[in-house]
């Protein structure tokens, strides 16, 4: 499995960080003496748990010209151990009447079991075997590499849309992997082999690059107890060091991308800023952000859906996107789709007119409220999905930040104003590190 | 000393290459019993010769993150051995009646001394010396970084062009490191270090990544037995591999780049696409480009001047720009500088429209015969600048092509038909691979 861009946006925005005083009492944090990070969230409703590991290790962390490569491996790790046959991870968690997955994203790459608590002990052996004792032979090399071309083949090639958000990432960053697709390139994913496998697994997979989150039917004790019987034991890796990436150059040229597919049913224009991410100790202008891309985009409220949808019709759709869980440079995103028509050309200045007036205006203080309000709701009804929460500690854990950023974040949600909102769309939202797309579709025959 | 690709384009056009029969007469090829490559260009008018070492490395070889290392080495170069004095090499050169400098490209680094021939055993000794006993301390490594940092700041940071033009490559390559500056993105200079240095120095510098390139007043055989003695002990690498880079994705998104300035005192629109470069064994696309570029846009009859230039006048100059000396995929220009009241918008439009009325009618024959013409007699006289043809050596053999590659191309563009070109201009110069750049001025106060 793999995460986009979008869909880890999609998922941040169903699975909002929940209240830090009530979050607190259901977290507990420990370390292991080698370095493994654990987080344990208690629910005790149902005897079920989620036992998740999470690697300190996504895309952005390949070497340059193997892309892929950190998703083809987590395909790989369902591949046999020393004591494993293949595939008998996933079917023995299948007979103990669980289900299994795994997903790579940029900063990470996660692997997670959901089964009845008292299996939890057998999860983790099972997950502390593979994240040493991985074995893969040539032959499931090469049958599993093309599963991943196929994968491909039906997210990215085969839909338009995928071709094109590919392309506007690349045009994006001029330096940073986050322009590289997760999945990777299709010629670069056509070499990947055992070696690179192996140099990328030695490289990441350790205890000190994990972080170890179970939800559920737990308590602490029994976690704490299981993690160092399983995970304990096996030696950190002297060789992880901080991850540093190559980082962007001054953004100073606004870059536009017109993609023409036959296929396209519905044309739209796509905009994207270079945006600050949140930082450990470093989350206010983050802050700002979010709340900037509720109140243009989220809810039937929102300013840009009232201008651009309601008032001068020239949107069915109107949305405004802000991540922020990012270990690097991220973006704030735009999507406009035009009404039955609106040229893409007429339909982009709208938006930047919206923007524009938007900022000349300011941000209701009502609607700000209102906002503010819906967060604290839902951050209340997110300790209902112990799963999310659990979701939400790996992600930013293994984007570089802390179980403090993450409990800070609700209450300084909570203290951003209208002006903090209008002052990081006057900065961030600016031509220079734009990137500005057009889906079209390609109805001419060209020569 | 650095090149862009630009100036490399200007070099190849100034310095064309020379008729395969006479030039052959010139040139002898040996090689080291360490893989050293040797190409020796006689010419005796003069009682001087030119020592040049070319490395087959460059800034597309370079490890993400350290942009800008292969040529800090080049200057660091010019750092002192166990032997030579810090600056004693050039203070030599000049105490010896000669000039040296060196340059740094995509794809290689070269060194040379121009002197006194009777000179040239002591310019060998020198390089040898340098190419595997270079020392440099961290004081030295500080400064000259300093120095570098310097040459950013005058060729780009404080030149629009080069800002704009920095811009464009970035957008032309979504993976390949051409996309990246030569010089290198200033937040990653600022970091590179005696570690970075030395670490490129040991994997690149050895003799078997290496062509030595004399002309002049020599004879192959003393040129043979001066680079035994002098290059021939140093032990060849055996851990230099094949230069194997990203390569890049399919490209299916025009992209556009608008970049404003204050400072830009004649706006402009370039244009580049993705070009196949020369291949050994395999030029005929690339020569078909070459006089595509010179049918379009070079000499006072080319098609694009016709139309823009003398008929519409909506120009007040256009260029075509393809060179094909290159390792990996390069890009074929246009540019077009608007006539006073025109547009950036109606001007490449106008662009736009001659090239497609080009692919329509085909090449003038008698323009074609012309240029071909012309060809056979700038190479005659590039025959007079040996310089010249060891440049052009140099460039070609670190370039991936072959002495049969580089005497068989003059031959090959006589061969090509007007349908050849009309066919590669309607093969390559389409939107999906394209970027297209305005450089503007920016004369409004924006918020």
């Amino acid at each position: 499995m793999l995460i986009s861009r979008a869909a880890a946006l999609v998922a941040m925005l169903c699975a909002p960080p929940v209240l830090a005083q009530t979050m607190a009492d259901a977290v507990t944090e420990f370390e292991l003496d080698n370095g493994m990070q654990v987080i344990v969230v208690e629910d005790h409703r149902a005897p079920v748990v989620q036992h998740m590991v999470w690697y300190r290790a996504g895309s952005a962390d390949e070497p340059a010209g193997s892309s892929g490569i950190a998703h083809f491996l987590e395909h790989l790790m369902f591949k046999g151990t020393d004591t494993l046959e293949s595939g008998e991870l996933s079917s023995t968690v299948a007979a103990n009447g669980g289900r299994d997955n795994a997903f790579t994203s940029y900063d990470y790459t996660a692997y997670f079991q959901r089964v009845a608590a008292d299996r939890l002990g057998l999860m983790m052996q099972m997950e502390a075997d593979r994240m040493r004792n991985l074995r893969m032979t040539e032959d499931e090399i090469l049958s599993e590499r093309n599963v991943i071309l196929e994968e491909r083949n039906q997210r990215v090639d085969n839909n338009p849309r995928g071709l094109f958000n590919e392309q506007l990432n690349a045009a994006q960053y001029l330096n940073h992997r986050y322009g590289v697709p997760i999945i990777g390139w299709r010629h670069e994913m056509e070499t990947l082999d055992r070696e690179a496998a192996i140099e990328f697994y030695d490289r990441h997979y350790a205890p000190n690059n994990a972080v170890l989150v179970v939800s559920g039917d737990v308590t602490p004790d029994e976690v704490l107890a299981l993690a160092r019987e399983h995970y304990g034991p096996i030696p950190a890796n002297p060789d992880i060091t901080e991850r540093v990436r190559p980082q962007e150059p001054p953004q100073n040229a606004e870059r536009r991308v017109i993609y023409r597919d036959a296929r396209v049913a519905q044309p739209y224009v796509a905009r994207s800023y270079l945006a600050p991410e949140r930082n450990s100790g470093d989350q206010d202008k983050a802050a700002a952000l979010f709340l900037l891309s509720d109140v243009l985009g989220s809810g039937p409220t929102a300013y840009l859906k009232q201008v651009l949808e309601y008032d001068q019709k020239v949107a069915t759709y109107v949305g405004a996107f802000y991540s922020g869980v990012s270990l690097d440079q991220t973006s704030f995103d735009l999507v406009i789709v035009p009404a039955e028509g609106v040229s893409l050309e007429d339909a982009e200045a709208a938006l930047d007119a919206a923007i524009a007036s938007f900022i000349e205006t300011g941000v209701d203080p009502e609607q700000l409220d209102r906002i503010k309000m819906q967060l604290r709701a839902s951050q209340i009804y997110a300790l209902d999905n112990v799963d999310g929460i659990a979701n939400l500690y790996g992600r930013a854990l293994t984007s570089g930040l802390t179980v403090e950023d993450i409990e800070a974040w609700p209450e300084l949600l909570q203290t951003v104003t209208g002006e903090d909102i209008v002052e990081a769309a006057r900065s961030v939202l600016v031509p220079e590190t734009s990137v500005t797309g057009w889906l079209m579709q390609d109805k001419e025959v060209t020569q």
